[in-house]
């Protein structure tokens, strides 16, 4: 067995992330906690505990373990659902010194990680990412929220785990579909602080589509370590992480113009960045060559870089509700060349509508 | 103009307590915040509304106010509420930067709390308690939280505000059932940290009871600065801060029985105080002389120190499942003599039992 790597997130609370660890050894961890555990909640899909419960619990023989299962889906992420992981919570006598364990991909990071966020008012939470999202992003950092009928991760919360326990294996199962979603996230990361990891995406697309252990170790690594890097300077939000956005603005409004259906998160992503480069483009941060790049090396991933039928006047109307807005002012994270990105405060209307132009396919 | 008070919460992050603040005043103190406030949310109840925005909007002239108003009662600290405060919020167009002002007892400071705490992952909050107990109690030390079918605050947060507001003037139109619900968390204060005030209680009835400007302010200040100082010393609930609850595992335990009918929150925290007392006298720790001293400062105050026709079996049963315990011990708070208590781990059913007994009557 090799030790996994350890590196810390500094945030309000210090956290470490565990990379490359076993799931039989989550629970000597939980052992050596200093403040004891006297019962843990596993929140998980079915297909994820069908897999990987059996390798978890190997370590928590010792612990009264209840599983809360949660039907697949992002529509999950709601309050209903809180609202039932709360009945079964107390019917199974979890108190404060209850921990939760979320065991799957970003959906039951969100879901869990909000649930132990405001359970008896905070209990604990370690994150066991298995989808590659959650391991180079959405298990790191401490956002944890649900979802609201009039927009995505409207409610929620900072809620640092005491742990993400990121075992690398896990991604062994994971359709190539859902392999998408965190390459684009990956990609992001890399066009937003780090050139050379981004060529390294343009130079080892073959092994990663391979899945080739070692090449895909080395990029959950690095991605994690970005993630991990951007919110230990800015837990809150308040500068660096919001670089964390290149291309979500765009992608949350092509997704919800579009009712989640025909577009993945991934995908809208994908879309996304490539809007991005082009505004940026067009206010001189980034040359058409590195716009043609970026797009390069989404295509090698199968990831999209344009999208048919859609009207740019209605995407630009959903882009008003961004949480990220300020005073009715549009923020947007806008890549300046490659392994750069900066906070735009002045994205004018007609600038938005001219990137989103060049995203849309003209259908004839 | 008097100057109000002001004494500072000193927690994870500071704020301060405006004791005898004028509501004219508020919108003076908003505009001099150092980060900025675009808009605001006023959360509170028809009949609070009708009798106060009109003043609280005389200094909020500049900003764009928007008043939600929720129906009064306790059943409107639920998920449903805020589900439906999230839409209207949005429909407003609220964003991080906009600020909730709570205008109301402690459902309204508890509900728009958790609110202000989960709506897009926290905005900014300002305590304007209009009872006496959200002037004494429930406004200070950032604990916020709705109910849900299975238990009272069991989903929550700790929310400290930007300030808490007090305008002693509003509690003039307070109902004296509502006054009462204050009056047993101020006795309580008083029990566990100041046989000083506790005396005050003793002496001061008739001019409490006729509502005497100059004790009111003297009672709700110091009251009101026994929770800033617990609070500050231990925000998190670790140590001290649970002394306050004093009375409420009892209490709790009689209201949920009853089906929070024909008691309200204050005539059971009375009982339960009492019903610690006697438990404390069995083990030792306070005088029967001084259990009467209890009773009898609870009865001049209309207080009920008994009630008729229940089961302490059942009502034992109630406090199984009480937020506090941890790991199946049942921990309970009792006065050690007038002006101090002790957080006592080890309560054993049978002692729980007697000390229901000895606060239910015989019925014959
Ligand atoms: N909190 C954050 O900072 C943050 C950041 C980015 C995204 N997110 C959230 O993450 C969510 C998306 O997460 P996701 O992409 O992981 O989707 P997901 O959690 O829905 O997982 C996708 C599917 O893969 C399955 N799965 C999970 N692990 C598997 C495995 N090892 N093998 C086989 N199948 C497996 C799941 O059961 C699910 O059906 C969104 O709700 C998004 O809002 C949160
Ligand atoms: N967060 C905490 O630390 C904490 C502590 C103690 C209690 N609480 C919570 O507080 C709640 C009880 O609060 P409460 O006793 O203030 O009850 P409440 O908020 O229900 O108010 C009681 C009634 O008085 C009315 N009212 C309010 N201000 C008035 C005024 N100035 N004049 C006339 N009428 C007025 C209200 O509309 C309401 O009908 C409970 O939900 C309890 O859980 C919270």
């Amino acid at each position: 067995m090799s030790l996994p790597e350890k590196i810390e997130v500094s945030a309000d609370r210090k956290y470490p992330v565990y990379l490359g660890a076993a799931l039989e050894d989550l629970g000597g961890y939980i052992h050596s906690l200093p403040d004891k555990v006297e019962q843990i909640l596993v929140i998980s899909h079915k297909k994820v505990a069908d897999l990987y419960l059996e390798r978890l619990m190997t370590g928590l023989g010792d612990y009264t373990v209840d599983l809360m299962i949660v039907p697949a889906g992002e529509e999950e992420k709601s309050l209903d659902r809180l609202s039932r992981l709360t009945t079964d919570a107390l019917g199974f006598g979890a108190d404060r010194k209850t921990l939760v364990i979320a065991l799957g991909g970003g959906v039951i990071g969100d879901l869990a990680g909000f649930f132990a966020s405001v359970y008896m008012r905070g209990i604990r939470l370690i994150q066991v990412p298995t989808t590659l999202l959650a391991q180079v992003d959405s298990s790191i950092g401490g956002k944890v929220a649900v979802n609201h009928p009039a927009g995505k991760n409207i409610l929620g919360a900072f809620h640092p785990p005491v742990a993400v326990w990121t075992d690398f294996r896990t991604l062994d199962s994971l359709p190539w579909i859902e392999v998408e979603n965190g390459l684009a996230e990956s990609i992001k990361h890399a066009l937003i602080t780090d050139s050379d990891f981004f060529s390294f995406f343009e130079t080892q697309a073959d092994s990663i589509k391979r899945r080739d252990p070692v090449i895909w170790r080395e990029m959950v690594a690095r991605s994690a370590s970005i993630k991990v890097r951007v919110v230990s300077q800015d837990e809150r939000e308040q500068g660096i992480r919001r670089l964390l956005n290149l291309g979500h603005s765009f992608g949350h409004a092509l997704e919800t113009e579009m009712n989640y259906r025909g577009v993945t998160h991934g995908q809208g992503v994908s879309i996304g960045i490539v809007a991005a480069a082009f505004l940026a483009n067009a206010k001189g941060l980034i040359t058409l060559n590195e716009v043609e790049r970026i797009k390069q090396v989404l295509r090698c991933y199968d990831l999209p870089t344009s999208i048919s039928r859609q009207d740019p006047h209605a995407l630009l109307q959903r882009m008003e509700t961004d949480k990220k807005n300020q005073g009715g002012r549009k923020i947007l994270i806008l890549p300046q060349g490659i392994g750069n990105a900066v906070v735009s405060k002045e994205c004018k209307d007609e600038e938005i509508l001219d990137a989103w132009q060049k995203v849309i396919l003209e259908d004839n």
